[in-house]
């Protein structure tokens, strides 16, 4: 389950993606930082040794949260039991709003995303991942081989945006792909300016580390996007 | 040949995309315009139809650029012949830069971003389209099956950045595969705000004049970007 992922295990240096994250979030020392799905509270924990002047960490799971609550023993920390789809936040309180890999997860993405822009104070940064939509559009998303014996990813559906379904760590889960155009356009009209968008593969030194990871050059699994109120 | 493509014959009504590109051009009366990559001179002379104030058409083929002269009976349209990747302008000489499908063949394109961002006037437009990197990236671009007679695009390569030589329209032409994320994040670094990031697919409309393009909602074949400085 999800607990055994690396990035359950050992948290932030666990996950691939995050010294991609890292490279563009702002100075955390005396911000006010919403974490939208903050799952078992690495990030906020992570804040917090930066200084951050408070985390409010929202997720959906009780259980997380539960866990998220025994391994955070700091006043500026608050956790809550939230769903973002119809998640509602104090208006310009927050100098960043952070999300990792939660968005995929969220239908209505535009009304997220003002709700955000709402909570942000004015040149506040908004810094989170999903999944790629190239990894979420297909039918069947799982490396296959063309007629040749090459590695190739079956894309189909890039264009039909909605709901996908898969089976992973749990049955029947729901996901929601969006092109990367329509999530860039989505931000834009809210109001953000785009600051980075990267489709996150392997550095060179991570691929020495790592070298099945090389896979990750043949389509992107995350994306990051930075964006500013 | 590229003269006997729908787009060459029926100029921009011919191109699947224009309805998009031109949905998200500013009013052009009275502006002065740069379209880098001009071809046989379609988009010199709807600009001019639309009351452009100048219209600096580039292309690096001597034989389009004298039929695009042959074409084009105004005073206001001037062609050049011109390599983007050694192109210099004017500095702060136009209100709005444009090129349809010719940067991809660009090897330098934070050069060539440079070039334009100091061409334009502050708040001046950038429009342009490119293959999209999804479409560039594989090394075998072409629809293909899956085992189960699905039809699939066979993406591979996507995060491995650089040239790609296909034998389209004339053999072993070189196209230059750059990460939609790398395109964005160049655009920003230079100064470009993002406007607007759209990954064509046909209109439902398009979809029942043409039924084929059906293929073209399972992986992006044009990707369009406004950005402003």
């Amino acid at each position: 389950g999800y607990s055994q992922l690396s990035r359950s295990l050992y948290g932030l240096d666990g996950a691939a993606e995050w010294e991609s994250i890292r490279a563009v979030l702002p100075e955390l020392a005396g911000k006010r930082i919403v974490d939208l799905g903050c799952g078992f509270g690495w990030f906020a924990r992570y804040a917090t040794a930066q200084n951050a002047k408070s985390v409010l960490g929202l997720d959906i799971s009780e259980r997380m949260i539960d866990r998220a609550r025994r391994e955070t023993a700091t006043a500026s920390v608050r956790y809550e039991i939230a769903d973002l789809e119809t998640l509602e936040l104090p208006s310009a309180s927050f100098d960043l709003a952070y999300s990792s890999l939660a968005f995929h997860y969220i239908e209505d993405f535009g009304r997220l995303a003002t709700t955000i822009y709402n909570a942000l104070v004015a040149g506040g940064d908004f810094v989170f991942t999903i999944e790629h939509p190239i990894y979420m559009a297909p039918a069947k998303p799982a490396w296959t081989v063309d007629g040749e014996g090459r590695r190739i990813w079956p894309l189909d559906g890039y264009s039909r945006e909605g709901a996908r379904t898969t089976d992973w760590l749990a049955k029947g889960v729901v996901k929601y792909h969006r092109t990367l155009g329509t999530t860039l356009n989505t931000l834009i009209a809210k109001g953000f300016s785009i600051r980075h968008v990267e489709e996150w593969r392997p550095s060179d030194e991570q691929l020495g580390t790592h070298p099945e990871w090389s896979e990750e050059m043949d389509r992107p699994m995350f994306l990051l996007i930075a964006a500013q109120r």
